[in-house]
């Protein structure tokens, strides 16, 4: 038998947070690094192309230090707005979703493939989209007057974009076997969808950790 | 210093649960997945195994359903049968453990590998085994009167299932890089039975919350 | 709102532990199969290789039964000298890094690729200092008048091992993806050098749960 210890704290305990700042800090991040995928899979050039890795790497090392910030406060701090694990998942999932960005943009620049293709771009949309709900409903989570079916719907709709971008990924896998013959091509251009595709289930994991900690303190 | 705030409480507090059928439903979906899952490899027409594959898809649909119900309820809840994160974990693993069984069956209809060896039938059927005993151990785990030592006994079984599992796997793939010298269809092989032989291994990382949470209220 | 239960506590319960001999111990493995690693990628002879899996094998399958302990002792005592999640992380991830290390060596076992290339070996002892590091950081912890600062330096170490690491793995993969134009060999160096690389990550994931540890009870 188990028990729910913050329930029964959170009404005599004062709400205090550095936490929403920093959340939103690495959300912004999440945003940058999604602008400049896109434009990043749309380029041509190789230089271009690694110019525009090197920024999307900044980004993604400037938002592991918003996460270690949130791991080192979360120890120090005796109260938290939610739950501390949630917290911690909160921002944990929000760097491993910029990490599978860069992780993304970087397996292009190593592997330098062939071509591009139209789905990859695609991809890359449909995590911004994901990215805007994610910002959306973190910019919530900490208003004082908190709307909660606002969160919710974000989340909602993070599920029907991870729906999609599967339906991208496999009409995009079942065309690639079908059309490349070089086995070293198509290995290239699987990892990368794939890594691009796991983006979008990210964005989803946390879209249920928003929904958790909504559903918790409603 | 921590403190093991279940066991103090637990004399106390009256037992109640909604947790244990609908972790009984996710068992009772990943066994019916799996017994499609048999019948998928063992097929040979190509739209006899996308109707199967459709019937896997629903049941986990349906799973995922009822995890977030389990996620919804321990939110909810008060006070659990079991540690709130074990019951947490165990449905997150059950959950998982279907993920793979169709992801399993969704490879082979992406990449539509030329044969599907006996292996693939042998894994299926390890996996269909170690389903039975998380069930009878997921039974037992519900019961007033609970048989601690059936329950370890299924997680001992369950281990050795894994054991076998990666026996099977690793003779697969010593012969497949011996004999199969198309990059493409070597590449869709390795990740099918990969997908496959990590469904054995889940299906141990469910045994050992399910051990966790009989020594813990032993 | 949420309360660190543990700070409550900590100033009035006794100290005593079997924790921190046993993840010694796991560290020892640890140690012990990097060596083994070391030489395992640079010896030449089929079945010389195969010897030295045998026996990073048989130090894979001990420090499981320590992880285990680990977790047995953790559900069955009330006191516990860090957080019991802390603990707990602390010896899956150990037990994890070791996992890896074994997983490479099989790997190679199962791929018999046609070649060591001296990256492999550059990883492999990265993933030593890795666990010299980790073996510092886990002895200063059970000592009664604890140097932090000696453990904090260990946990940045690894940090620069893990992006050392990155760097090999990545200017490995640009010149093996220029030269090797045998798919299936690229695919079996490919496979190896990712889960050599893994395991430099992992370690690094050890030191954020050793820093942790650290910052919360400093």
């Amino acid at each position: 038998m188990n028990y729910n210890i913050s329930r029964f704290f959170q009404f005599f305990l004062p709400k205090e947070s550095k936490f929403l700042p920093l959340l939103r800090g690495q959300v912004a991040d999440i945003l940058k690094a999604t602008d400049l995928l896109i434009e990043f899979i749309r380029v041509t050039g190789q230089e271009d192309r690694k110019r525009l890795y090197v920024e999307i790497k900044k980004i993604e090392t400037h938002c592991d230090d918003l996460t270690n910030e949130i791991v080192d406060e979360l120890n120090k701090t005796f109260i938290t707005p939610f739950d501390r694990e949630d917290i911690h998942l909160l921002a944990a999932q929000l760097d491993d979703l910029l990490d599978l960005i860069n992780g993304s943009a970087k397996r292009v620049v190593l592997y330098q493939p062939r071509e591009m293709p139209a789905s990859m771009v695609q991809m890359a949309e449909h995590i911004r989209e994901g990215a805007l709900c994610i910002q959306t409903a973190v910019i919530e989570l900490g208003k004082k007057r908190r709307n909660d079916n606002l969160v919710l719907s974000q989340c909602r709709r993070l599920h029907e974009i991870e729906n999609t971008a599967d339906d991208v990924y496999e009409n995009f896998i079942i065309s690639l076997f079908k059309q490349e013959k070089d086995a070293i091509e198509l290995l290239k251009q699987v990892e990368i969808m794939q890594l691009l595709e796991s983006a979008t289930d990210k964005a989803y994991r946390v879209a249920e950790v928003l929904k958790t900690i909504v559903v918790k303190y409603s």
